[in-house]
């Protein structure tokens, strides 16, 4: 069975227009579904509405019980709860939940040599049921970057990670397509050149872009996880922007996107 | 097969211990069941801390914007997933939605003769896909007092008529037991007597205490919800205090609590 996973990021939630036209996209797309969703500015904003500043040691963002109380609010309350309302709106039955519920996403605590993280979560395992659930009643499950730790905690977690672990968990029963959107058009090959796309990528071709500097930055993280999703059955993953996901199903030797395969 | 459906209030959920206890006890229920919470004072303390100040029109909250958005983040993400987060360490399988996520309860904005109440939720009907889709899986759903619009609009929506709604909603197929859980020990003979609990009232008892005065105030809409689900298919359905839940369930003949039968 074809299943699309689609993981959209935090800057095309803070765009209401495009999030708006990139919900009609993903709503008419055909069969099985998921979307992932990451933050957003929101939470910066109403962290600061609060009058909580950001806990920032060693240039990193820490997620302390404050922060986390306010991840919680915005990305598995606020965020999580308007994607649903308006997917519902265009015809898609959606359901919020998060790596949290149903077990789905077991984690634990980061523990790190030397930066205390402080409630953010590194995923231990996968418990596909209320997946199955929610699928086999043709309801498409929204999930919000968010797990627990099995002792009553909850923890702040990567969206791309929840993605991609959960497209490697269902891969052995589904024919998976996993589409990272984001603000880009894709891959770039130098970064001030927006339609200068890397359109198709190897495996095995990642690392030299690595290391020549071709990926660098916040796209390291995330073709990492794109390498573990290759790596565990996942046969394409595409990256593009949130409004070329149509184009990028429906046609994918269109050359929208940076597609990666094995 | 047997349901047990627990609207936990508000009250308790503002006591961390109280609700500890409650939670233990819920976990500890064998079969299905489904727990539907209320909001708290969270919201409010929420909303003074980002300085918006209670929208109130002639002695009513109204939920305006700013207020819809408050009660989204803090009933459907907040509280929600953190009754989860407590639950899935007792070993209860739980998953948080609303009432919107799987349109699981369809509603309309409220419309009054003289007040506008804001974004409040009138329920029009029920899907069961949703909690189909988790019972089946052996998880358990909490449900948190959002509905949508049906174009794209969260709504907040009374927990108690939740609870009713799903409990008639599903009485075709299970034989259920609806348990409202508060801060008192039943419904009272005198408001300042806590212990002097009114153990058994049949439906057409009901109207005879509502002109007496016996049953007043914020019980009046409480003890609606319960009267509309006796109609409606629920064969017993008891009001108790959050700790007493396991004493009601696992003695029904030990007098705790107030038991409204048909």
């Amino acid at each position: 069975m074809q299943l699309t996973l689609v993981k959209i990021g935090g800057h095309v939630l803070d765009k209401q227009d495009t999030l708006d036209d990139f919900l009609s996209q993903f709503a008419d797309v055909d069969g099985y579904k998921i979307l992932v969703h990451g933050g957003g500015k929101k939470a910066s904003a109403i962290s600061s509405e609060m009058g909580i500043p950001p806990n920032i040691i060693d240039g990193r963002r820490i997620t302390d019980e404050a922060t986390l109380e306010i991840v919680t609010m915005v990305y598995g309350g606020l965020i999580n709860k308007n994607l649903v309302a308006k997917l519902l709106s265009l015809g898609c039955n959606a359901a919020g939940i998060s790596g949290a519920d149903g077990n789905l996403l077991p984690a634990h605590k980061r523990s790190h040599p030397t930066i205390d993280f402080g409630w953010v979560g590194d995923i231990d395992g996968f418990n596909p049921g209320i997946l199955d659930g929610l699928l086999a009643n043709i309801i498409t499950p929204v999930v919000a970057p968010l797990t627990h730790d099995g002792n009553g905690h909850l923890l702040n977690t990567n969206a791309d990670t929840i993605a991609s672990s959960i497209a490697t968990g269902l891969a052995r029963r589904y024919a998976i397509t996993l589409v990272y959107c984001f603000e880009q058009k894709g891959l770039l090959r130098d970064i001030d050149r927006p339609n200068d796309v890397i359109t198709g990528i190897k495996e095995h071709e990642i690392q030299p872009l690595i290391d020549s500097g071709v990926i660098s930055g916040g796209m390291i993280p995330k073709v990492h996880n794109i390498r573990e999703s290759l790596k565990n059955g996942i046969k394409r993953v595409i990256l593009c922007h949130a409004l070329d996901l149509k184009k990028v199903l429906s046609d994918p030797d269109s050359g929208t996107g940076t597609i990666f395969t094995l």
